[in-house]
This record gives C-alpha cells, sequence and structure tokens, in this order.
C-alpha cells in the first residue's frame, strides 16, 4: 500500500519502474503536468481503461494491449498518434516483477509506434479491492497536412466494407486462457498497433468514409453501431469473411458466432467502391494486412440493418450484440 | 457485467448516463477518438486515477474529485485547462442512481471551470474485483499568450513559498468518514478547482517560480519534493501555517502531523520575494484564497533539506513521508 501513497516508496518505485522504461525528456520533466510543444492542426483525443483477464497471454499483456488499443483508436480516427499518458491501479501484493514486464512491454509497443508515454499515475488498492492491475490510457493524435477527418456522414450506397485481416483471434485466445479449456491451440491474440496500415491507406485515397476497429463486440458490433449512427444499411457477405481455421473450429465447439468476438488489431475501414481495389492492395502489402477482404458493402435495406448473406444464399440480419459476451476481453 | 461488455446494455447506459450530462458537441461526436481545434501554443497533458474511499465525502465526492485533481494539475502547471477524458471502472453491482449523481457531479464541476469532458470509457469489473467505482481523467491544457511555463530551476534563495489556505482539510475529512470516528465535526473536504486562481496570480505577475497542488504527502510531501528536483533547501514557519481549529485537534488526537495531509483545493506557489506581497493580495482576494500565507522561504541550508522552525524556535528536518499515510484518499 505505501507504494501509491505518494510518499518516500511510491518515489522509489516511478523512479525504479517507469522512469527506467518510458525514457523521454517529456516524462522526466517531473511535473504535475507534462509540457508538449504546440501541435499544428486539428487534435484526436481517446481513452480507455484495461481491464483484460489474464493479464499475460499469448500474442501480449495488458501493458501492450493498453497501448496498441489507444493507438488504435487514434489511428482509425484518422489522426497521427502523438502522445499516450498511462495511469495504473494496482492490487496490494502484485509483483513487482510482472509490474516490470508490463511496463517494458508498454515501452517497447509505443517505441516501435512512434508515440512517447509523456505521462503517468500509479495508485495501489488493498487486496480484494482490484484484480492484479487495471491500466488507463489515454492518447492524443494530430491531423497532419496529408491526413483528413472521416465522417460516417459520408457513407454512401455502393461503398465497400473492407476488414484487414481474420476475425476472433484476441477472444478466443482470451477465452482459451481464461477459462482454461486446455484446447490445444495455436491461437495467438492479434493485439497490434494499426497506426502505420492507416497512414498507408490514407496516404493513397482521399475515398475513405470511417475506420474502426472491431474489439469489443467484434465485427458485428462494430457495423451496427456504424448503421446505427450512420443511418444506413449494410451486407456482408459470410464467404468473404477472413478467418482462421482453429478458430472457427473453437467458435463452433464453444457455438459463439466469431463475428461478435473481440479483435485488437484489425481493421475495418468503408470506401468509395471507385478506390476498393487500390486501398485493399495497400493493406495487403502491410504485415498486419495479408489477409484482407472486402467483406459487403452499403446496400439499400428495406429496415435499417446490418445483414449477412450466409454462404447458402440466406439473408438474415445480425443484431446489436447483447448480454455478456466475454467481459473483460480488454 | 453486461453494462460493460460494449453491446447494447452499454450503448443504453453510455447514452442515458454520460451523453444526459457531458453535453457537448465533442463528445457527442460518438467516435474512438474526439477531435477537437487546433491549440495554439504549448500543450500540458495530465493523468490522474481516482480511487477514494468513500466515494460521497462533506464537500464532495469522487466525481468532482476527479475533476478538480486533473483540472489542478493543469493549473499550477500554468496551463489554461480546456479539456478532459474520463473513464471509469465500475463494480458489478453498483446503484446506476450512484454512478448518474457522480457523472453530473463531474458535469457540474466541469462546467463551472470551463473545462469540456471530451472523451469517455466505461468497464466493468466483477464484484470483489473493484470497490464501488474507480475514476480516470486525463486533461489538456493551453499556454496562451500571457501564461508562461513554471520552471523549479528558477527558484531562488530568498524566495516565497506562498499557502493559499488551511491545510489537511480533505485528509481529515476522509479520514473521519472512513475511519467511522463518529467526532462530530464540520470538517468538509476542501476540494475545488484552482484554475481562476492560477489564472489570477499569472496575470499579475512573472515571478512565479512554481506552483503545486499539495495533495496525497501533504503540504510537507510536496514541498520535499520541491527541494529534491529543485536542489534547494526550504524553511517553514509553523507560526504562519493557516489551519483550522477542528483539524488541528482532531489531528492531535489521532497523532497525525497535518503538513502531511492531504488538501484538494490548496495552491502552493514560490514566487520571487519581490512579488510575494502582490501575489499574496490576490489570492486573499479570490474565494479560494482567504486564508493565504507566506509560510516560508527558500534558505541556503547546510544540508539539502526541508526545515521547519517551530513556535518555540527549534529548528527541525522535515522528512519525506514514507509508509501508508492514508491510503486511497484521493
Amino acid at each position: 500500500m505505501a507504494h501509491g501513497s505518494g510518499g518516500e516508496e511510491s518515489y522509489k518505485l516511478i523512479e525504479e519502474v517507469f522512469y527506467n522504461n518510458f525514457n523521454n525528456e517529456e516524462l522526466l520533466q517531473q511535473n504535475d503536468s507534462t509540457i508538449v510543444d504546440e501541435i499544428k492542426g486539428k487534435i484526436a483525443i481517446t481513452t480507455d481503461s484495461f481491464v483484460i483477464d489474464p493479464i499475460f497471454f499469448p500474442g501480449g499483456d495488458i501493458g501492450k494491449l493498453s497501448v496498441c488499443g489507444t493507438i488504435n483508436d487514434l489511428a482509425v480516427s484518422g489522426a497521427k498518434p502523438l502522445y499516450i499518458t498511462a495511469a495504473f491501479i494496482i492490487e496490494e501484493g502484485f509483483q513487482i516483477e510482472s509490474l516490470k514486464k508490463i511496463v517494458k512491454s508498454m515501452a517497447d509497443t509505443a517505441k516501435e509506434a512512434g508515440v512517447k508515454i509523456v505521462a503517468g499515475d500509479t495508485k495501489v488498492v488493498e487486496k480484494g479491492r482490484g484484480d492484479k492491475i487495471y491500466i488507463n490510457t489515454t492518447g492524443i493524435g494530430e491531423f497532419t497536412k496529408e491526413r483528413y477527418e472521416l465522417n460516417m456522414k459520408n457513407i454512401r450506397i455502393g461503398d465497400k466494407i473492407i476488414l484487414s485481416g481474420t476475425m476472433g483471434d484476441h477472444g478466443m485466445c482470451i477465452m482459451n486462457e481464461r477459462e482454461k479449456l486446455d484446447i490445444e491451440s495455436s491461437i495467438k491474440s492479434d493485439c497490434a498497433t494499426l497506426n502505420t496500415l492507416t497512414a498507408d491507406i490514407m496516404s493513397v485515397s482521399k475515398e475513405i468514409k470511417i475506420m474502426r476497429d472491431p474489439t469489443r463486440g467484434g465485427v458485428a458490433g462494430t457495423l451496427n453501431e456504424l448503421v446505427n449512427s450512420g443511418g444506413k444499411s449494410m451486407m456482408i457477405y459470410e464467404k468473404d469473411l477472413p478467418i482462421n481455421e482453429e478458430v472457427t473450429s473453437f467458435c463452433e465447439i464453444l457455438g459463439i458466432d466469431p463475428l461478435y468476438v473481440a479483435n485488437e488489431g484489425k481493421l475495418i475501414c468503408i470506401v468509395s467502391s471507385c478506390d476498393a481495389e487500390k486501398i485493399i492492395n495497400v493493406i495487403r502489402s502491410h504485415s498486419l494486412g495479408m489477409d484482407a477482404e472486402i467483406i459487403g458493402e452499403v446496400v439499400t435495406g428495406q429496415r435499417k440493418a446490418l445483414y449477412i448473406k450466409t454462404e447458402l444464399g440466406a439473408m438474415k440480419i445480425l443484431p446489436m450484440p447483447q448480454g455478456e459476451l466475454l467481459p473483460r476481453i480488454c
């Protein structure tokens, strides 16, 4: 508890664990606020708390996830991610070694993505008032000249829906780990930063209407939100949905629809049909987009909804996800 | 749990509780990131998680505190607070009515301070994996032309230390509430936003070296941090320390030194002696600074430390706070 009380012990923890890893001149100002240079152009802001269980999993950990998640929220808005803040709520008794591993993983992910972790906070709560560690990251991004703001009001009938890769890897990986299903599998979380991918496609086309990362609620949850807010129906084609074989069979065993399962390194974008081929080629040439597919399009629906055409040719409505899905997936 | 899973129930919660209260065009963009206009000049960034127990207390609640705390961190850096993000970690079973009260209190506090809550996030964790509600707020502020950056390297021997009001009100209020001491008292948390106070004093003097809000660790903790990072010794005078009578006697009963007790609406500033009178007069004319005092000065110490001259004339070192102090005070 003393590590979180703002005294000598907090000071040492911050020096040893945080300053050692998040080593940049901004953070080392060591003030209540960090001062950064003027940002030219509009600014994107996003916040997310991460409460994933378990905190270490194949493909990542809560630290990597917390940096990827916030970078991705900035990236899909069209902005270039610049700065991240990191705030920790740590349960009493949590191992310093695990904390160091998580913090290093955050530092590595941020560095790779070219983003600086500029401010932080640590609180400690009593045993049984938390669960090992929760992390909040808040991100700030800039709209440089070559970027443009995306707006779902620009979505038109005939626009294509692109998904950058396979569905459900993160969610099924976490479920396997957490529920100790012990299904032998090589499923790994797809946890990754999307900012270079979004930069690539924005540099070749001005015809991107909206980008999203389909996390909680999966592809069907994300598209439903866009149908609701954008006001246009969408149709996806089951035959075109990219998915790993292992995820498919895992979902079948458990009776889960992978369309509703969380992803942490996938991009959905809705683009003009005229630029769709160009954009998908750019996505496929990126290491995170090799399995990208055009999975559907914006349609005139009898009733405003997200539709799926199954492999057998039937048409169904995919509703907004309801109920518990997979709690604490991120 | 369903309220936190990113499906239909999450959507409704966000609409009903958050959009209703945090009603501004930025937040209502309803995107993964919020886009705000260009900010001219340097930018201040700060983050803080609030895990206070109890969540409602005389003088405020966790919602008000979370907005004040972050606004104050921006304000004492010299910046004008502009935007705040709010992320909630809610324990399963927490009453929606309490959540609404807290959110309203955040909205009211932000509005009064002229700050917009522009982005948010909600996670729900199982019973026993949290404690009612934890809130992270991250703040962004601007350095407008009339503002200037503060730097503890500018601190000189002879500079005066000003405290804007009585010490220890927040900490003793929380301790009384939490430990069910049932000491009849009118002690209220001093939880307040300091941004108009800091703006006032920055507009009359360019001789402010550093500002701080003495939260965790209290006045002695904050000054010790400044001694450590700034490299100059400081001396405070017991006779000049503003404190409420009730807090004094409460501290005496419990054997606690009020110099180490948290405040949530107090300002410490270190200023050139030439401008000290002018600055303290401005502070005293502000509703939050009526009890302001010059409590000490920067001195040449034999050993780099924070010293106190007691009312009886003895000189003691006030060490950095150690151990648990009051856990979860903010």
